[in-house]
Order: structure tokens, then C-alpha cells, then sequence
């Protein structure tokens, strides 16, 4: 599964408005991959994939990913059980972004720290304060 | 607004568990930010801040980005009228990417095409088709 073949990058109409999946890597063979909760629509992630790493999530429907920091392929879950199994993929119009539907498995944790979300934290806005807030129902 | 005072980055444990904002801005001075509609949740737009964007973005409320394409700032809806105002921000784990839950102005539109969301095209899972299909609802 080295090889992807994803279709050549056409014209802008062709990026935008056709039905060819011709996803864009950047100069580091990587697209942003956004990971939502299936049922919740809730953002619950955030990751890099390359084109080996896009190539098996749809040919198993299991999220993979590319560890920068590991430098590999990451299937999500592969160590803690909380696998990630794709109902739906998206791609934006110019095709430079990826956003997976997902269903978790295992206790459903997406964070590596343990909560449902990666995104725990808020900023409140309007006070200056610049400190973040945990949600408590992550 | 040029100088962005945000927190130094700390430990991992005070980056992850902290309430210090500290975010990560990559080798280009960009950091992922990912809109989704406060109503809905659905994820409706994918752009990139720098620190000044985001240092905007927070002190008035109104979603502002950085265009690599136009390399300057870019408040949304500028133009269109389809600004977003702001009202919740989050960061994740690592605090290398932000998420946006804001209401869009004007006619809706958070995409340039017009639509509702940048990702109105899905790729069928399991056919092997690689062809993408719209999302009518946009």
C-alpha cells in the first residue's frame, strides 16, 4: 500500500466543483485531518495523515494517521484499543483537508490523556485574562 | 497589534494540564484553526493563524485568519459580509491547533463557493470508486 493513487490535481473548477478525489499534500507529503464524533458532530481531534496513511484509512475504514513525532504510521487505537472506525469522509473544496466521521471504540477516549476530546480547554473571551478553562465533561 | 504576548511554552505536563495559554505556532509562524458552527457543531471551515490572527481574533471577536495564498490578514466576511463572530475558542492537547465554535453572518455562507461548509463533497468508503459525491444539503 506504498503506492496511492489519487487522482492528478486538475484545474480549480475541476478541484472544486468535480467528483475526482485528488487530495493536496504539502511539501512535507502531509494533509491535516480533522476527526469529528460521528453521532455528536463533536471535533474530537486532530491529526496528520500522508498518503500511505489516507490510502489504508479508506481501504480498511480504520483512522490512520502519520505520527510526525514518531515518524510512522499510526493506526489510531493500535496500542490503547480505542480504534477509530470511519462512517464518513470528507474533503474540503480545495481539497487540502481531510474530516473523518468517526465511532471509538474501546472506553472512547480520542485523547491521548484520556478524555473524549483533545479539545478540554476554552479560552474565555472578553476578559483578557488569557487562561484556559477545562471543561469538566471531557 | 503585531507583538502577541502568549504564554512560553512549558513542560508537557503544564501544556497538556496547565491553564497557561501557550500555543504553537509551526515553522511558518501558523497555527491549524478549525471553525465549526456554534449551533450545529458541524465543522464548517479549516483556515490558518498567526499570532497576530489569533491575538485579533480573541480581542475583538471576530474570526480572523492569515491567507497564505494573499499572505495577510483576512477577516472573515470582509468582503462577503459572511463574517464570524466568535463564540467559543479552544485549543487541544498539545496546544498546536485551535477550534473555533462561531455564527456566521450575512447569508451563511462559510465557504467561498457559496455553500454553508467547505466539506460538501464525501468519498464512499468501500467501493473503491474514489469518486466524490455532494453533499446536497450544502
Amino acid at each position: 500500500m506504498t503506492d496511492a493513487p489519487f487522482a492528478a490535481r486538475g484545474t480549480k473548477d475541476e478541484i472544486e466543483e468535480g467528483s475526482a478525489f485528488a487530495p493536496k499534500f504539502d511539501a512535507a507529503g502531509l494533509i491535516p485531518c480533522i476527526a469529528a464524533d460521528a453521532d455528536s458532530g463533536e471535533v474530537v481531534m486532530f491529526a496528520w495523515m500522508n498518503a500511505d496513511a489516507l490510502a489504508r484509512t479508506i481501504a480498511t475504514g480504520q483512522a490512520t494517521y502519520w505520527s510526525r513525532s514518531r515518524q510512522k504510521l499510526w493506526r489510531k487505537g493500535e496500542e490503547s484499543g480505542n480504534t477509530q472506525s470511519v462512517v464518513e469522509l470528507r474533503t474540503d473544496c480545495d481539497q487540502d483537508i481531510i474530516l473523518l466521521k468517526v465511532r471509538t471504540a474501546g472506553d472512547g477516549a480520542n485523547c491521548h490523556t484520556g478524555r473524549r476530546s483533545c479539545f478540554y480547554r476554552l479560552l474565555p473571551l472578553g476578559d483578557g485574562s488569557r487562561r484556559l478553562v477545562f471543561d469538566e465533561a471531557q
